[in-house]
């Protein structure tokens, strides 16, 4: 029995908020039936903002109502305030994910009010949440620029510990933390998911990482380290923030899905079924920059083998 | 006082066996001029093998005679047989590297013989070496696809730690161990290198990861965890081997010094003048595939600056 890992597809949400092209909600939503297929389970499909802040979800409710019609599919929602989440309860969505900057220049910049209001926002969506009759809704707490800031630099491991033990104390489900501008490095994560970890046990912690600088991937064998089990990712590398110039997208799905497996942790998906939909993703993106490594090299013939094995 | 990691620069012999452009002497010096002007102290200048089989080094006296005259460089070369390890002790070069691969079908492909015959020329080279008078010239042992071959497939561990209990006998002063198809994962580079230094302590050994499936950093930062120092890399990510397919260069030396740096160790290297020494190489460099992450992304505003230490 290999230990679970799990990796959640965000490229229909994070990968596209940036990108050229408005996807139609067929394709946002063959994306994620082929995502299913390939094995992955828990996708972030939409976000509700409003559409004329990112037009490309102005069919959030279209595309959320798609992704809960689909078997096999636990589908979760960004939502950036309590209206947000209010239209995702509404919809009946399972899971909803809400983000703050633990740095106050990004969380300015990006929803015009302080870390402390966005605390205070996210306590009401608790318990608008703990109002609602029937199965508990899971809410997921982001926490946004938790490795450091392109505007501000460094964020103290203090302050992102302390965001996370208030955070699971106003009712969080999952603290998911987030190097929103790829300054992580593998030391930083190692010290800091060991300490949100312990800070919110048992809490379920994972990490959701940019590849900006070139260490996505090992970033999340940090944190593998220091005992998470849950990624974001997205299919093909896309995403990126408006706050970070240059960077790249998020930690590349395929490659996560690798890295893992290679681990020797069971992801339940399958890295060329992913490759396979990831050619048709990019087909429906012209003029996009994707990244990762499996799509150009290919799997090793070692794929899965431990090398000790082999007399 | 932080502590030293060695980042070796091989661009000028790995970097460049594949490429399109013959580049002139002077060139491959200015290269080496830059990377000691930047802080990089040990360079890999050319490689001694018959200019037939590879005419980009038909200069390799030439390079070597320039590096041995330039001030602050530690120059070494490669040489792929008892020959070629002769013409580099006549100029006097004072680190030579030999390779031989683990894999018997990369060995045969590499250099028409067993891995055992390699082993018998290592030998001679190092016999050769101790006959010499003056002071003695140091022997670098690498040993390729040692994390797994891309004719053969997985390579056993005990093989490779056999081969280089075997290498560190016959006379090497270093071993360094080497991903030439890009196959090892962090939990391998883990496992092996713990045991190769284990087995030649206390014998110096270093690592050469080529990037070819997107783990290049995270099996650095494995490598330093089992107690490895010393790094091969290749400005601008450059480098192939011509049975890995598809497969990228070597790990990105500007890369690599920001990942040392941020980690907290001393690589004595300057990121920004190794960024601009690359822009110099590609620019004489047209139509090949350049990588890293630094010089699209730019350094962090975190760099060198750990988290924690901000209030």
């Amino acid at each position: 029995m290999r230990e679970k890992a799990h990796v959640r597809e965000v490229g229909p949400r994070d990968g596209i908020q940036m990108v050229k092209t408005i996807l139609p909600s067929a394709r946002k939503l063959a994306w994620c039936r082929g995502a299913v297929e390939a094995g992955i389970r828990e996708i972030e499909v939409t976000s509700f903002v409003p559409a004329k802040v990112i037009p490309q979800f102005a069919d959030a409710e279209e595309v959320a109502r798609g992704a809960l019609a689909m078997p096999g599919l636990r589908p979760s929602v960004l939502v950036p305030n309590l209206k947000g989440a209010e239209r995702a309860f509404a919809l009946g969505v399972p899971i909803v994910n809400y983000v703050l900057s633990a740095s106050e220049e990004h969380n300015q910049a990006n929803v015009r009010r302080s870390t402390e209001e966005s605390l205070q926002d996210f306590a009401r969506i608790a318990a608008a949440r703990d109002q609602r009759p029937g199965a508990r809704i899971g809410l997921g707490a982001g926490i946004a620029t938790a490795f450091g800031c392109t505007i501000s630099g460094a964020v103290s491991e203090a302050r992102v510990v302390e965001i996370a033990v208030r955070l699971a104390g106003m009712g969080a489900d999952e603290i998911i933390v987030a190097d929103t501008v790829g300054y992580g490095d593998p030391g930083q994560v190692r010290r800091l998911m060991g300490a949100v970890i312990a800070a919110v046990r048992p809490l379920p912690v994972a990490c959701h990482f940019h590849d900006t600088r070139g260490l996505g991937l090992a970033n999340v064998t940090a944190a593998l380290d220091a005992g998470v089990r849950a990624f974001d990712a997205s299919l093909a590398g896309l995403g990126g923030c408006p706050f970070a110039p240059g960077a790249t997208g998020n930690i590349d799905t395929e490659d996560t899905v690798f890295l893992l497996e290679q681990l020797g942790f069971d992801t339940g998906a399958d890295v060329e079924r992913l490759v396979a939909l990831r050619r048709e993703v990019e087909s429906w993106l012209p003029g996009e920059r994707f990244s990762g490594a499996i799509a150009r090299a290919g799997l090793p013939k070692t794929f899965r083998v431990s090398a000790s094995a082999a007399a």
